[in-house]
């Protein structure tokens, strides 16, 4: 599939992977691009040595474009936005922050700059700022979320920005891709759905708890500290939750009790003291396979949603009630 | 548009009205229904007699199918449940709640019952319990709301249950009801995008802050208590999070101050102290008009998008971007 996003990034479907803390390496972000996809790094808060390594690693296994993506506002930025500027990383995705002050830097290097934004307003900002593309992510995703849905955010930013506009959030399938660009997307960027991926080097248990998530198996924590994330509910979330709400924990006693918990759950696998980041999309992940197969599948089957038509859509759905509801027992 | 919705109902196009308390009353549910979608009157928290006089002043006003929205939770629900069936009123949504217990009394009379659900699990015990239909509604919706978005709870729902799906919950336009249909549904529920026009009787104040919201204009009260609740953000909703989250605030002053605000903002237009239940599509609202046109432009424009085809719908995506941005300013 063609758009303004395949063009911008070199790459040969629109469907970019995700920044995930702990879980978007090189495995992983080579994977995705080998794909034909874009493979992201998440720097996360990562040492630079750590981001650096990774990048080798990713232009070691593939020669497609790839990106990294830096959180704003972890204290190593300024290091890690000089790094990308000097390896020269196809792709930068920036998320928790403004990246304003890098954005000279980076493109005059060559670098394409994606922000992840949660509304409209930012996404307007971002593109006077310099932005190559907008993503464009819901708060149905997983991690660190904003408050606007997908199915409002899309349109709403569409309406705001001329440039390429990438989906995120709630998007694991065909489905979700075609639903994606009736919005006004021109890509999608899946977290979730490349979890249990043969490149993702995450638990084998995390895994299996993605697969079986319902669609109301997601816990947001830090809601009220205006830091809102989505996790899959286990003892972890359902305390971190309750520890919130009680007045008599202060927010020492709540870090100290957050902290090391991405690690126990991504390389330990403790997935019931560990923190599952994961969108509420894990009850439409019901598969294992590689980055190859997802990649054909998403744009596969939206392809041929996008070319049915509305009679045969309607059709469609009229049958389609049981065909996978064994997925959603 | 055909699909099993309009079949089922013996509507003219798949375009349900939402229920919303104080708003959805016989003018509102007689517009739409009179336009060729389903009204809804909505039986919220009023006296049987109010019901049923919106019933006589329905049918007064048009020969169409229409409907009404039953809250289960209140306590004269079994007096509303037993008029509808008196009245066999054609078709029957409920809310907070399961409607088991009313269902063969309704089914005996001939009403279609479509129970609005905000999980898969819910809508498959629905169906199990004779359900002719689900509304699936995502937590963008205004109002009484729940935890899944759109986006993922449509595809989980189609996944689980057999009969006609409807999707509610950020849907204001072509773009929301095509993205919809490619999620599985097979017609859309709108509450927002209706509480524009001429047919629906708020004050013109009320109106005007819909029509004046951005994407990031809408708060959720309620969350800590387990119901949660969208409404537009002003004074009144600012305060009631405030009151929520002070402990030293008791649950019968935080009634106490939420006691008659729903109806100060639809009837007085006090948009400062009032209550202004909207979904995060207020931002997709920028037009008044009436009932007719609304499911004019909804069905033209998602016919429009359906019939595109992968490769023009790229292109009109590509060309998108200002299009519309007078809107998001």
């Amino acid at each position: 599939m063609k758009t303004r996003v395949t063009e911008l990034f070199g790459i040969e479907e629109p469907v970019i992977q995700g920044a995930m803390a702990w879980v978007a390496n090189a495995s992983l972000a080579a994977g995705v691009s080998a794909a034909g996809g874009l493979g992201i790094v998440a720097a996360g808060a990562a040492p630079v040595e750590w981001v650096e390594e990774q990048i080798e690693i990713v232009r070691s296994k593939t020669d497609k474009p790839f990106g990294v993506n830096v959180m704003l506002m972890n204290p190593n930025s300024d290091q890690i936005a000089q790094l990308l500027a000097d390896k020269r990383v196809p792709v930068i995705t920036t998320g928790a922050g403004d990246p304003g002050k890098y954005m000279a830097a980076w493109k005059e290097v060559g670098c394409k700059v994606a922000p992840v934004v949660a509304s409209a307003t930012l996404a307007r900002r971002m593109e006077r700022a310099g932005a190559d593309a907008i993503i464009a992510e819901g708060m149905e995703a997983g991690g660190h979320i904003g408050q606007i849905t997908t199915m409002t955010l899309i349109p709403a930013v569409r309406a705001a920005v001329s440039v390429p506009l990438i989906a995120a959030g709630g998007v694991a399938d065909g489905r979700g891709m075609a639903a994606a660009m009736m919005l006004g997307a021109e890509g999608v960027q899946m977290g979730t759905r490349f979890l249990t991926i043969e490149e993702c080097t995450i638990a084998d248990a995390y895994k299996e708890k993605v697969l079986a998530a319902k669609d109301s198996d997601t816990l947001v924590t830090g809601q009220n500290s205006g830091h809102p994330v989505r996790q899959l509910k286990n003892r972890f979330a359902r305390t971190a939750k309750h520890m919130e709400s009680d007045a008599s924990v202060t927010s020492e006693e709540l870090e100290q009790f957050m902290a090391g918990s991405l690690r126990k759950a991504v390389v330990d696998g403790d997935v019931v003291n560990g923190s599952m980041m994961s969108g509420i999309s894990a009850c439409l992940v019901h598969e294992r396979g590689t980055a190859a197969d997802v990649i054909a599948e998403v744009i596969g089957e939206a392809e041929e949603l996008l070319g049915l038509g509305a009679e045969k859509l309607i059709e469609m759905n009229a049958r389609a009630g049981r065909v996978s509801a064994a997925h959603a027992e």
